[in-house]
């Protein structure tokens, strides 16, 4: 018995609506992921983050491996049991984070050595190190360890990087020591270069992962790179098995990838934007400094479902909240901005079963991107 | 018609059991009020905090009238509809704070001049000006504009602010402009000494306020002149009256005062506590950043019913939160410690009610003070 299993259930042109089965439960996709980096979705309980909706969130291998490390998560039950998320969970393989933000790296066939920032410890992660740190946070899908390049790298360095990125899927592979707890999803990378997106493609769709992602986009490289590329990827991966595309959560690329045939994203922004005072709305992004909010008594968004606008919450509070640097603005700007992104998932994959989808949601794609977008509707 | 009404419902000793009636709800007394001094009760929803059984909570008038001001909040419908608050409130007339937070203040019999320690503005509050910021803040209980002297201050300068206290109690009743929708409370003041406690009481409880506070404790002066002081000046108030020692919140401090016949308690304890990790145990004040929580699966405190311990969130996983220096932490270490307080007086109420207090809560209070405790229990 596989780990998950996945469900199409219609499709509106390349469009996808689906229902993703874990040990924790049921996913209906389209869907976006909450990140809880730290073994929490920052300034959210659990139940905050349930109650807008969110059925899967996102966990950091690179982050709980530092700190408070994987054994320690693995003696406490595994993160679900730790963190007291009781819904599905997915964690990345470290990959992306070691990259990015660790120090003095070293990258070599074997893995990748590099400095802690927290303690200038020495540390090295390789795909059997990233399998034993997944297996032990005992995520629902847990991320092949892949090398991703820089947006806009040359095409000699994406070229080795989707081999490596190939050897090293197999390698992860074979480490995976609890196949039928947790899927492993493989992920293809090569930059915005069609060509490796199917050399990639072509390697590791045999090697039958349950789930493939999109690696290595939105990474530095311009949307007119970005959507094109995307769009040559998706046709290469199997209908049957779910699509992710990985940390992406801006609305215009949330319409655009669902369109383009993919089913899970994860991002950061919905909480970092909070932190910064800024929150989604149908206007575009706004911020609560602003003092033009100072005396607003609407809520974020006049028809939003979320916790802090349907309990009463106006602008004009937490815009006193956020000058005050009072906590209780992250939090609630978080659940906002949370619900905004699932709501608009619900809301397209409502449209895609209704098969209206895409035009019901062109008004969130830029108009330079219409051609392509409704192209995928064919 | 009065704005509340109090009814003593059971005396055990000199410890009072009694209902509390305001124009938002009931209080059951003894009863501690979390504090919101920014219009939030730091790190946690109106939701949360009423959620630990908190029926009423207060709000600093001195640092709402500099941020966002009063005016503004009463443009807003009130401290309640702007924070969204749907419980009973109280504000504090700001004296205190600008005695101790200010800069540059200077103060005579007209009110205090001070300088806003943010911005560097120039401000004057007095009674009259306390009132109307009061007034706009809207709280079902407000309280006089007080001049409370430092703890173990010569009986001199307690004599005097005895005297100023008294005259500008007057003002503040001349200027109360709601009497029917918000109650004001007078403040004894004296210090450490019985005789000015005496002539602080017999002047203020003709002038009829509807409940009376116990100023100028807990700041500054050992507990055995505390006690004995405060045992001191209970007797002077009217029994059918609400009784409020302010600012304090230690459970050793909350058990004497109720046994000496204290009804209401505020104290920003149990959140600043969290914000440095400190939580509260029947085996005293704990802090989770202690390594030896690293691994330590239990909860906060074995039964207790607050939405922290009850839901599953382990030490280690706070152990975790708070040396990741994640938000969450500061939230649930809050909600335990507000519901500890809570509970605490809870169990008071319900001793009191059967009678066998303070007898059945003796283990909180310091050896020393047992016999002052059992005096009062005559």
């Amino acid at each position: 018995m596989p780990a998950i299993t996945y469900e199409l259930q219609a499709k509106s042109g390349r469009a996808r609506a689906g229902t993703l089965t874990t040990p924790h439960g049921t996913v209906q996709t389209p869907v976006f992921m909450p990140v809880g980096t730290q073994a929490t979705v920052k300034a959210c309980t659990p139940d905050q983050v349930a109650a807008e909706g969110a059925s899967i969130i996102l966990g950091n291998a690179y982050h709980l491996y530092l700190r408070p490390g994987h054994e320690l998560i693995a003696r406490a039950g595994g993160l679900h049991q730790f963190s007291n998320w009781k819904g599905s969970m997915l964690t990345d393989s470290g990959g992306f984070q070691v990259f990015s933000l660790s120090e003095l790296r070293k990258i070599t066939e074997a893995g990748v050595k590099f400095r802690n920032p927290i303690d200038g410890s020495s540390h090295f992660i390789s795909p059997e190190v990233s399998m034993a740190i997944q297996n032990a946070l005992g995520a629902d899908i847990m991320m092949a360890f892949d090398e991703c390049v820089p947006g806009m790298s040359s095409h000699e360095d994406a070229l080795a990087a989707v081999d490596r990125t190939t050897r090293w899927a197999e390698r992860c592979l074979a480490a995976h020591a609890r196949p039928e707890e947790q899927a492993l999803f493989g992920i293809v990378q090569g930059n915005v270069y069609p060509d490796l997106r199917a050399r990639s493609a072509a390697a590791l769709v045999p090697l039958d992962f349950p789930g493939y992602a999109v690696g290595g986009l939105s990474v530095g490289e311009p949307k007119d790179k970005m959507y094109p590329t995307l769009a040559a990827t998706t046709p290469l991966l199997p209908e049957g098995k779910p699509r992710y595309l990985m940390g992406v959560g801006m609305p215009d690329d949330l319409v655009v990838g669902v369109a383009l045939g993919v089913d899970m994203f994860d991002c950061v922004l919905p909480t970092r934007l909070a932190r910064h005072g800024a929150f989604f709305h149908p206007d575009g992004r706004l911020n609560i400094k602003n003092l033009r909010f100072r005396e607003d008594p609407s809520p974020l968004q006049e028809d939003c479902d979320c916790y802090t606008c349907k309990s009463g919450f106006s602008r004009r509070y937490l815009c006193h909240l956020f000058r005050a640097e009072e906590l209780l603005a992250n939090t609630l700007i978080s659940l906002h901005n949370i619900r905004y992104l699932i709501r608009l998932m619900e809301s397209m994959r409502a449209s895609i079963l209704a098969g209206t989808f895409p035009e019901s949601h062109m008004s969130y794609v830029p108009e330079a991107f219409h051609d392509l977008v409704l192209a995928a509707r064919a």
